[in-house]
């Protein structure tokens, strides 16, 4: 409504004053004179004053304003307020993070650290780390960080590619003292010479061949590359879900699949095939993509396929005795029964030899090959070691053994590089699971120990300076009292948040170490709390807003089926 | 704040009135007693009645609401309805948009009408038939409508892809009569057969190989593709802006060239290099183009990479003496001081040679060989003639002879098809421009053509009945003149709405044929009504919010800087 309309409606809200002015106004001159007449006439015998007119009965109207009407006034000053209030804040911090100050630049005094990669690990440890003291500089083939847990969202359209990734340079441009970033792919670490040799793997670079630069400390959080175990046609004939492309390619084959069914003169096996989805892995990921995929078929496909959707079949392949093995037993029948529901085939005890292009061949619990055709197959399988890592460990002998990983110590002190490289993360191998997790909070430890690093030192410098200078024995005391406490180094030590994971139709499952006993959860709460855990997980606000905003946008309209 | 409080608050809000019951409570029985004693004591001399109490004087407080306040609480209320009625409906207007109900089958008995692309023609012709009395089918290479106006803000990250595109099933799932989508190429017609041979180009297909089907229409929508004028390495060493992939490449590629440019070792030529964006092409698509990265470099790349952001270089090579022909003097003037401004540099009357990998190879104005080294180069070119179109001209013999395209009529026949194939848009030589304005209009107006053609059919067939069954004259008669009116099929005509064209900074530039003569408008106003007219240009509410919600992300959080 217009404004005019609306101040109208406002007034017609209030209670009507007006009649209660008329009444009180003129009662008041009419009242007085009256009684001082009385007076008077008592004094000298004069005729009686003339009978005083009665007024009419004070009648004062006043409108209730209703309980509903109330309420919807509150309402729409509360959303007023909250819409400004919210909107201004996300506007200003929003602003804030956009808008990063001078930083300091290098300083040639300070010790340099090298950090490899920028995925949980690397990314949680630079925003831990008090640059100020050190030259900071991060080398990775992607130049953002990637929300791995949203990964299995993307494929089918439920969450957008770019609102999962955070360009590193929003995190090291943040910092006190500039931190560089190079794009690039780490080819060789030295341990004897301190160097890291990288290198432009992207379409386009510049003449400028390898570049070599040393470090004093190495910060080696590489991760790991995805665990095809040797099997044949593993990596050419299945897509992966490791990075933000294969997600967006997963998508793109995915509608591909789907047109090709619809595809004149194709016989009905064929269109069997090309509709049949296959996950092989039943870690979280792999969960958590054929829920979302059920989600995508029925929610969408049906609507603009509807002669093929009910032809669209999922199959998830594992080769232990259940999927989830990190969750509680209930936990896992809960999410085999949803998966029945849902018609999602479960293969469990199901071992895979070879991926043809078009079919793979498993060994079923009987130890029977069968051979199941596909029109997709993706591979969300475990991980393994990167060719650069299990060069490290070949350059650091009998230090380096560990056929899973890099061998670290509790302060994530690589052995046998004498302090000088910390590793965590997928790339290390210690008794934790090889989750975003564990590595966010490794990281965030590896950073904190170089900020006490950094503490220590200057605090030494101080002691040298006082001894020098022959201070009073009592500062000298103190400094060295502060300097004790800052050498204690407390080993890493890991508190689990709890597991969670999306297993289709509104439904997740959470695994939380609440008090003392395990929380167990399943159902459509827990897919609430699911949402939400994962958007306090994202690192920015920005990244927040915008998942927030996939996935009303799928909410109102529904996930997009074009072939992009 | 908390529901209690704000009801407090709104409690504090309104007038006083408990005061106003106290004061006229009391005041009616203590009035008249007083009254009637005056009288009742002047019949009997009874003593003087006590000298009544004087009533202290009534004041009335009404806090009154401040103007401030009123307005805040009618904006409240404002707010919430505008949230409530809005929100509400386009929940339920893309809810009936996702819920398509049920279509009728396809119907032998009618005729098959087989429509190539799903470009601007197309799409709207598709909008406006009236499939009951048709049997459809669209085939096309992608199974999205594509909203080309803002291909040139997705390099840059203004504009999401997937908001721009609409795919085409949204469309046809909502005609009465089921119409056929399938995802393929077409490979040639057959006029003399009437029939159309096409296939699954894309990565993944069935065994079916390419598929022929009978038209007894055909509509011929494939556009064009993009003009290179037989210059040697034009298609192998630029980038296209025509398709949706080409805009996700560059953006890709943009982001490439920057941070190849950080990479270490690199020799400032090299940098410089690796900097210069340039672009071919001075029709709306380049200049847009190079007004979306010039914003791109100075409001992003500033903050993330400041030591590099001023180097980046934009130089917009146009051929002719000046860009946008098809706009006034004036606005192509102020224009070229905007490119000037925003350090764009414009070079004109500047023919294109060679495109190296690295640099290309113009012939400047006063005809000396130049050499400009580049890290990436866009080829906004023109139009030419796909090779299906070529074969299609080379069938029809003396009938298609225009180089430029396909030859029609005013009514969008195809000339030798005798009636049997319409065609329009880019793909036909007419005297409009090859604009998706024209291509939209034209194919609006086929669509409308074929409805009258059924109207025509069904009133011909009544007819037939009537005289068969010795009707009435009368009737006869006024069916017949029906007939005649609907048998008049008025040639196309082409309304102009105008051009626009954003030029970067907030500024775009329009021509808008109003009233009589034109009005030729430039600057920020003008962006905001390009903004709301490129808005109401697109199909469907799907799309319009997408976008809109994509320019919000931007201006709050800017654009992401991520090479995905």
């Amino acid at each position: 409504m217009s404004l005019r309309l609306a101040l109208r409606a406002s007034r017609r809200l209030q209670p009507v004053q007006t009649p209660i002015y008329r009444q009180n106004g003129p009662l008041l001159p009419h009242f007085y004179p009256k009684t001082l007449s009385t007076s008077r006439y008592l004094l000298n015998n004069s005729p009686p004053p003339p009978k005083p007119v009665e007024p009419a009965p004070v009648i004062v109207q006043v409108r209730r304003v209703g309980k509903w009407r109330t309420f919807l006034q509150i309402l729409g000053r509360v959303t007023l307020a909250t819409i400004l209030t919210t909107g201004g804040l996300v506007y200003y911090m929003a602003w804030k993070d956009r808008h990063p100050g001078e930083q300091l630049p290098h300083d040639p005094s300070k010790k340099t650290i090298v950090v490899l990669g920028n995925g949980w690990g690397a990314t949680s440890m630079l925003k831990t780390i008090d640059t100020e003291d050190y030259n900071v500089i991060v080398i990775s083939p992607r130049n953002y960080w990637l929300y791995t847990p949203l990964l299995p969202s993307v494929p089918t359209g439920s969450v957008d590619p770019r609102s999962i990734i955070q360009p590193t340079r929003y995190i090291t441009r943040h910092k006190k003292r500039r931190v560089l970033f190079y794009e690039g792919e780490a080819m060789a670490v030295d341990p004897e010479k301190k160097t890291v040799t990288f290198q432009d793997t992207s379409p386009i670079h510049g003449e400028g061949g390898p570049s070599t630069i040393n470090y004093d400390y190495l910060v080696y959080a590489l991760g790991a590359e995805t665990q095809t175990f040797g099997i044949p046609g593993a990596k050419e004939n299945s897509c992966f879900l490791k990075e933000l492309w294969d997600a967006e390619q997963l998508r793109s084959k995915t509608m591909d699949c789907i047109e090709s069914a619809v595809f004149p003169g194709q016989t009905d096996s064929e269109v069997d095939r090309l509709l049949h989805m296959i996950v092989v892995g039943g870690g979280p990921t792999g969960v958590e993509l054929a829920g979302e995929m059920h989600d995508f078929v029925v929610e969408d496909l049906k609507k603009w396929y509807p002669e093929l959707a009910d032809r669209v079949r999922i199959t998830l392949i594992e080769a232990l005795p259940n999927v989830l093995p990190m969750f509680s037993k209930q936990l896992i029948a809960y999410t085999e029964s949803t998966f029945k529901q849902n018609k999602i085939d479960l293969l469990t005890r199901t071992m895979v030899q070879e991926i043809k292009p078009k079919s793979v061949v498993v060994k079923d619990p009987s130890g029977n090959k069968v051979e199941i055709p596909f029109g997709l197959l993706v591979w969300a399988g475990g991980n393994t070691m990167r060719p650069i890592t299990k060069d490290l460990m070949a350059k650091m002998g009998q230090h380096q053994t560990n056929k899973r990983g890099l061998t670290v110590d509790d302060h994530m002190v690589l052995a046998g590089s004498n302090g000088t490289i910390y590793s965590f993360g997928d790339c290390t191998a210690t008794s934790y699971a090889p989750t975003a997790q564990v590595a966010a909070q490794q990281g965030a430890y590896v950073g904190r120990l170089f900020n006490q690093l950094a503490q220590q030192a200057r605090l030494e410098a101080e002691l040298e300076e006082l001894k020098r200078s022959k201070a009073e024995l009592h500062e000298i005391d103190s400094v060295s009292k502060k300097l004790l406490k800052v050498s204690k180094y407390k080993p890493f030590h890991y508190s689990h948040q709890g597991s969670l994971a999306y297993i289709g139709s509104d439904k997740a499952i959470a695994d939380l170490p609440f008090l003392n006993g395990n929380i167990s959860s399943g159902g459509v709460a827990t897919f609430l709390f699911w949402r939400s855990a994962y958007l306090s997980n994202l690192f920015s606000l920005r990244n927040r807003s915008l998942v927030m905003l996939d996935w009303v946008k799928v909410f109102i309209f529904g996930r997009d089926v074009s072939r992009d």
